[in-house]
């Protein structure tokens, strides 16, 4: 068991979390995280109603341990997120966007507030909207993100934030990267693609596959998914995917994608229904080197956490007096 | 003190090697690295005879324990190899390109070979070339690299080419990134901009100003400083520096650069003499953020060793039973 400010924070027994992935980390995956003992939160993603409502009431029913939600910043109505704080999540991640505005009623529901940083005026920000625990991503993460890398990113974010706990993101699918990331000053890790190729995540199987045989060159940093799909993304947060057809066919003709908007669109969606990931996005980052196979949430959090404190026990042992 | 293979196969006292810089990592620096218990390794760059047989003069006589080179395996002829050889060095890297056709010389002279790579793929091709050392370099690196960030990177090619030892490089510059470089499976880190802001490297002193004062927004990989030099480098390996009015003027403009040559080139090299960094590049990776003056390369390598000691000591205490 490893002890860490995440881990007090919440009572975990790992200093896991689960990436709140938008239409991936529904209600099941994330108290299938929460009961093993990491901290599962549920990707609200845009925040469709219906879709949070039965995910929201997934995880508070099933859930034994705390649990939250997280929502995409710039994106974020207020009714939403009253929707969301209704079913009292313990913690409420804000990703990619100013979270200044969401912070007062999310701490007035005693919510531990999560925001996630891609930079230091980010985190900056962060700190001054009352964070209780700031998450830095590094560009290596699947989804949307930013241009820093994790291992260099992470200690500047905890210099710049201290006091305030950090927790890295960005390329850690296993025990390695979490001791990595709790060497480099974080409390633990927030993990992403390695959960989506579990047997709890929402999403095809096809995509699941996907992951569990690709390689971290075949991932891409890339706007093409969001403007079929008609998502305003701010510009500085492209999107990391697996390589396919339909990112192969568009990548550098954005504009050209833009004008064929109506043709494609159409296919895109029927594509996306069938589970075709030729064409529909499988958001993954570059850890997916280290991901072979669909496992359950539970032996993952379990592993990882085992694998950890088995480094961290053998990095002290290779010092000598 | 940690110990780990690299220590082992050089009898160091810290698992740091010094980055080869070209134009940076002179014998002086080299030696005083070495003599602070890292691996100093001279950065040979291009292969320009004269240089090299003054900075492996200086290695030689002032380095009381191991050192070694590197040089750039596209740009190497030959003769520049033997003449290297002929210094004795205990390590020799070769760095972006196909280290077989030079392999054997280097360990006929029973020099250790090693191969710093960007992707798996260059992995497999170090084993292949009979590496006793693999350095796994993240896209987060100051020079030339490749895409791959070091957190995921590393364990991957750990994976990939066990048992050969392997070293981290891209984004460390300090204790915390050497302690998480050992977490995920590396033996030791290869640390360079951190090294460019010593006491002891060659360059302008207002570059290693600039090196303290950056932050790693400010760095990005770019072709243009390889293009006004004139240097053909293959585009896969495009160099990380810091962001100038030079950077500014011309990123994204590659072609109209290759068009002026003439007249930028003659401007640029005067730039480079006067130490004008506004013009003349800086290259340096994203842990400029962890860099803040400029010390003796002996007070850096004990310090980096020292606190990634503390660093693995307090990880094992964060463990309970």
């Amino acid at each position: 068991m490893i002890v860490t400010a995440l881990t007090e924070m919440f009572r975990l027994r790992h200093p896991i979390i689960l990436g709140p992935m938008g239409a991936v980390s529904g209600g099941r995956l994330a108290a299938a995280v929460s009961n093993a003992g990491g901290l599962g939160l549920v990707g609200g993603g845009y925040g469709d109603p219906d879709w949070l409502r039965r995910e929201l009431s997934l995880a508070s029913e099933q859930a034994r341990g705390a649990w939250g939600v997280g929502l995409i910043t710039w994106s974020i109505d207020r009714r939403v997120l009253d929707l969301a704080l209704g079913y009292r999540p313990g913690a409420f991640m804000l990703s990619f966007g100013d979270p200044r505005p969401h912070a007062p009623a999310i701490k007035a529901a005693g919510c531990k507030l999560i925001c996630q940083v891609q930079d230091l005026e980010q985190a900056r920000v962060a700190c001054a909207a009352g964070a209780d625990l700031i998450v830095a991503e590094g560009t290596e993460a699947g989804g949307h993100g930013g241009s820093r890398a994790t291992l260099p990113l992470v200690p500047a974010v905890v210099d710049a934030v201290a006091p305030t706990p950090v927790v890295a993101a960005g390329g850690i699918a296993d025990g390695r990267g979490l001791a990595a990331a709790l060497m480099l000053g974080a409390h633990g890790a927030l993990i992403g693609t390695r959960f989506y190729a579990s047997a709890e995540a929402l999403g095809h199987d096809e995509a699941k596959r996907r992951i569990a045989a690709a390689h971290g060159e075949e991932t891409a940093r890339t706007r093409v998914f969001d403007i079929v799909r008609g998502y305003d993304w701010p510009p500085a947060f492209p999107g990391r995917a697996l390589r396919n057809r339909f990112l192969e066919k568009w990548d550098g003709r954005e504009s050209d994608l833009a004008s064929a908007l109506q043709t494609e669109r159409e296919a895109y969606q029927a594509a996306a229904r069938a589970g075709d990931h030729d064409t529909a996005v499988v958001w993954a980052g570059e850890a997916v080197d280290l991901i072979g196979s669909v496992e359950s949430a539970g032996t993952l959090v379990a592993r990882i956490g085992a694998q950890a404190e088995a480094r961290l026990r053998a990095g002290a042992g290779a010092c000598r007096a």
